[in-house]
């Protein structure tokens, strides 16, 4: 089939990531539970910048370098020697402004990592709370598009699947889509968009379980609603920031 | 959540395989279009046995040492040097009783080696033709499951996803199952069960284009049909047989 559109993918674990050609694409990490959409809601806030690491010594290490705040959670409470948590209600306007915020994840944080070995076009992080924004940029940029799902140690998830399925939901017809993963992504989608919450929770997602067990609904629901912290999100230089 | 069930995975692509304990757990082998469609269909017609290979070479070496039928395709055609194809439709039992069949098949095959080289507690091989004896062999079993879609070149498709799916949907009550991906199959798997060919085709499924090129539509019927050729087959010292 001929086509003039760009490509489209959706990577369902970073273990498939080598799959797909980074290297001629824009990369979406998308961590939806919580710090694609925590990273938003943070720079949404007026946070100057937030930089991602994958350990909390990494986070405590340059948490000393420049004056920032450190952030991190290891099951369910704040990491032993950062200052904050996961959780997007943490980092309102008049706590985060014009600061700098160094979060640790894990899975997210990999993915950016191998995007950038892979030395790929762009990179941007995506989550509900900034999709419109997410969707604007894609077809504006009219480039080849990975959409990356940062999942659960390579295990794929619902949630970040649910996202790459409302991008495809909104933007499909711009793109061209020969990736079974997408469609698979759309479908379940379309399933689960009148209510994303309740879905979750009837599928008995993993990270629902885990989240709500810790008693997370309200960031669960936060993270399922879009654009409420409605910004690009783009990495650069070892920083996101809008 | 305690519970005495055993577990039961999916696992979406062979990359994904280490994330599983397979040495733990029965490995089934999924490859609906075609692979394990037709291995079921040609031992359901008396093969005395299957001879899964990864490549057309080791196809032919092992043609000249054993009385046997080679059969392969490349794009579509059958290999150059191999007798018959990959279509069920060419083993009826007039033909195929009581011979043995040397396949290759190369992402099925590959899965098969990589449980066999994380010492699976036990392998066999599932399709939509043999759908009920895959689900009342685990039912009996009641061991860990691990459900291995073969995928093509490890990118998720569509239709081994919906075989996981229709196995979860009849017996996974038997299981415990915390597993994002098995979820998700159900649901595919729930809102394509009316129709298979249907969903494939709506849904522009890599192989159903790829197959549908190659005029195999009746094929790609035969293969997502219940119970057709409902053999259990077993993997041991390097066969598939019942």
């Amino acid at each position: 089939m001929q086509t003039n559109k760009p490509e489209l993918f959706t990577c369902l674990s970073p273990a498939l990531l080598n799959l797909y050609e980074a290297e001629k694409s824009i990369v979406v990490i998308i961590d939806v539970l919580r710090a694609t959409s925590t990273i938003a809601t943070a720079l949404y806030n007026g946070a100057k910048a937030v930089i991602p690491v994958d350990s909390v010594a990494e986070c405590i290490r340059i948490g000393k370098q420049i004056d920032s705040i450190t952030a991190g959670e290891r099951d369910g409470q704040i990491a032993e020697g950062l200052n904050y948590g996961n959780s997007p209600f943490e980092y309102p306007r008049e706590f985060i402004e014009g600061k700098t915020l160094v979060l640790t994840t894990t899975n997210g944080t990999r993915l950016l990592q191998m995007a950038l070995d892979k030395n790929a076009k762009g990179i941007i992080t995506g989550s509900f709370p900034n999709l419109s924004a997410v969707c604007d940029y894609l077809v504006a940029q009219n480039q080849n598009v990975i959409l990356g799902c940062a999942a659960w140690k390579s295990r794929v998830n619902i949630e970040d699947t649910l996202f790459a399925g409302a991008i495809i939901s909104r933007i499909g017809k711009h793109f061209s889509i020969n990736c079974d993963s997408s469609q698979m992504a759309a479908s379940m989608y379309k399933d689960a968009k009148e209510d994303l919450f309740a879905f979750m929770k009837s599928k008995n997602a993993s990270h629902y379980q885990r989240l709500s067990g810790y008693g997370l609904e309200e960031d669960i629901r936060f993270c399922l609603t879009a654009d409420n912290a409605n910004v690009l999100v783009i990495y650069k230089d070892g920083k996101l920031a809008i």
